[in-house]
């Protein structure tokens, strides 16, 4: 018998290829599969809420794994941290869920910070934390932009070429644009996102905080419909996913 | 001709054996004198306002340089951190000062932060960014024992054997215990601070907050004037020195 444990996960990204398991580098989700093993003896798969890219970063990413029911959440907690203790990973809560609970097809939303530093100096305890961007932006123009793309629309124009989702409609419940100290943050929320959602409009935003585009501009961007008529994709290292939501019953504790 | 330029200074403390330059690795002192070097061609001297240890992190370290006064204060600062950029430091302001000012010896105030995660998981994106202890603190027991240290003290108990000050006489302007989030934060001002004091200070705090000690045992420790009576060094890279204070007409530009 086993039992369904969630687990809330931070990590640093610039170490690993991204989340999910592939051939060209460490991911997040191999060393947390080895960490299960090494303690349980089994082949456990590690299903994550987000696949996030390489060099992306997460305070709360949330996963589900299969456990032998002897181990108490708590237990699988410790035990993943002492064999996670030479990787930037952390383990920072674990909770049974019912056994159809998933991770990644039982969440309702997503959470995500964008972090921008705005001045010529280069960051350096936050060298690879925030996107260093030398110019100056306008954070309430920014804001202006944002609006353009909260609510349910195309979002076309602001995914990957290789994105596999079959639709391009999202709806974002929350575009925040905020100043905080010397830094711009992001937040955003939607139920799910398409493949560089966030970094692309990330990288467009900052087109209109530097007075490059109109917030209008943002608007047309979006109507076409078209990758080429978004900005940038602003670097991964920028980018954290702080927050998985799920449906009562199978949620987080608090 | 020369003009002296006081500089704003960034840095992780993690990859040097801290600011001044020494024998056995790589010094924060030694990286800005190379710099200062490559794009003037003279050996000049750079002196900071506090020689953090190895390990000690500063997001606002000062130090003063002479430069050829071709060299404006702006175009120093650009040029220190393009030589800068494969080290993890960074240069956030220059400015002039009056000749005879000296960042060591004209400071009247240094202010550090020391940052402590009170919880079982390790940090993964904050990792020798903060001190993990694993054992929960009570920030308020940890301010009523602060509140011993408050003044003006003989802080023998709180110095390293190595310490050189001929006084062991200090006064504390500010220890604040504050709790951000997860993490305890100490923030401690001075005129001038003894070696490892901060370090000491945060070592002892922290037997206050897990209950091992009372406030009243702070008191006693500082009474016994001898290291051994106080609490254990705290690890350096919790340490930030954040803040150097000068008199108007030398000070940071606003």
């Amino acid at each position: 018998m086993t039992r369904r444990i969630f687990i809330t996960i931070e990590y640093d990204g610039a170490p690993f290829v991204g989340w999910q398991r592939q051939d060209n580098g460490i991911t997040v989700q191999q060393e947390l599969e080895e960490a299960a093993f090494a303690f349980t003896g089994e082949k456990i798969n590690v299903q994550g809420a987000g696949r996030t890219d390489s060099g992306v970063h997460a305070l709360g990413q949330v996963a589900h794994l299969d456990v032998p029911e002897k181990f108490a959440p708590n237990r699988v907690m410790e035990a993943l941290n002492a064999h996670l203790s030479h990787t930037a990973i952390s383990v920072l809560d674990a909770y049974e869920v019912p056994d159809d609970a998933h991770a990644r097809f039982s969440a309702i939303g997503r959470r995500y910070l964008y972090r921008i530093l705005p001045r010529r100096q280069p960051p350096a305890l936050d060298a690879g934390r925030v996107w260093h961007h030398k110019q100056p932006l306008d954070a309430d123009a920014m804001q202006a932009g944002a609006d353009m793309l909260i609510g349910r629309h195309d979002f076309n124009s602001f995914r990957a070429a290789q994105c596999q989702a079959e639709s391009s409609i999202r709806t974002l419940d929350i575009l925040q644009v905020e100043q905080v100290s010397a830094e711009i943050h992001l937040h955003v929320e939607a139920r799910s996102f398409l493949h560089h959602q966030v970094r692309n409009i990330a990288g467009t935003l900052a087109l209109v905080g530097t007075g490059k585009w109109q917030p209008d501009d943002v608007k047309a961007a979006l109507a076409a419909a078209d990758r080429s008529a978004a900005g940038p994709t602003a670097p991964p290292h920028g980018l954290y996913l702080t927050d998985v939501f799920y449906p009562d019953g199978i949620g987080k504790r608090v």
